[in-house]
């Protein structure tokens, strides 16, 4: 892979064709949006990956149904809510158990991460999660396009109708960002052939020496 | 490349060698940089890339010194403190010039866009650009493993140190997220050989087919 190719090749995918992508593929982007770095290791986001055309359809009613409904696969990236000592506590658990240690161990861990979380309002918290979902949905956008698959990252949707439809009040999630995947109608998308815009890297990156 | 093997290679790097990153991969970690999605193609942020002891000594001073120090490069990721219509207006000049028509032709995409982010609080415009430059991470971060480049994101720095040392204020700018690179001391970094913990796939996404 040549991932400045990859990164020039792909776009927001405005028009999808019918062609569904293969299982290995989709497997392929959630291993990589799994592998995801998260700030603690805490990964506090979970991923939907619809592939049921009357749910898409409903989910695409009030904004982006073009994008949504036509896609292969319809990812929802939802972030926690809240960050509670049971996130860590799990966390700290997983951790014990890949790396071959005791959990009392890794009490200086857990009590370090559970007094930093803790001494926050929720909100900050929230907003935290939601920054490390943007990590995973990097990766996500990288890794589809690593397989040739098109996609679309979405903001502006009915985020309420997303949470009732996918029931994720109850899981103490609330949806971020979503992203469409498939393979774009060349003919009918009109950006499939538009330059990219981007400023000039010399404008985003300050050397300082 | 292979994506899922860079993911697994990379790690959040506690301990540096003095091995200087060469130009060639500070360069092609720029470009991914610069090439990564954002909403409305907007870019809401900005690298800072410091390759100056003295500056990294400063900026290490309050938290993870070891990190910063050490590192060869530190790059500081910081994003708009607001969203204006000059911003709107540099894109839609940009978008016109890339892709050969008139800023004329582009005035519904511009009000659209500028009527979006006028109608919202600069709070919530703020967090909008912190969570875009977390894509702008997740980009870095597979860049340089692809270059097999060690990194390792922060968050806990002191951000008004860094935004007073670095002048962001006057740039209309606000760190949000730092990022070390350089090459592992594997003898020191306790964590060059610990296995990576993530939860299983299959608990990070959930198919609804």
């Amino acid at each position: 892979m040549d991932l400045i190719q990859d990164l020039t090749w792909r776009y927001a995918t405005k028009s999808y064709s019918d062609k569904k992508i293969s299982e290995e593929k989709l497997n392929f982007i959630n291993t990589a949006i799994n592998l995801s770095a998260s700030s603690c290791g805490l990964q506090p986001y979970r991923v939907f990956v619809i592939d049921n055309a009357e749910l898409k359809a409903k989910l695409g009613e009030t904004s982006f149904n073009q994008q949504i409904a036509q896609s292969s696969h319809l990812l929802v990236f939802a972030a926690y809510n809240t960050v509670t000592t049971h996130h860590i506590k799990n966390l700290v658990e997983l951790t014990a158990e890949k790396q071959g240690v005791t959990v009392d161990a890794l009490d200086g861990l857990f009590s370090s991460m559970d007094s930093y979380f803790s001494n926050r309002t929720d909100e900050q918290n929230k907003h935290w999660a939601e920054k490390q979902t943007y990590i995973a949905l990097g990766t996500a956008l990288i890794a589809a396009a690593n397989q040739k698959v098109d996609a679309t990252p979405m903001e502006g949707f009915d985020p309420e109708l997303f949470d009732e439809l996918l029931g994720l009040k109850d899981k103490n999630l609330h949806s971020v960002v979503i992203l469409s995947l498939g393979y774009r109608d060349q003919d009918k998308d009109y950006l499939a052939n538009a330059p990219k815009v981007r400023i000039a890297t010399e404008e985003m990156v300050t050397m300082i020496g």
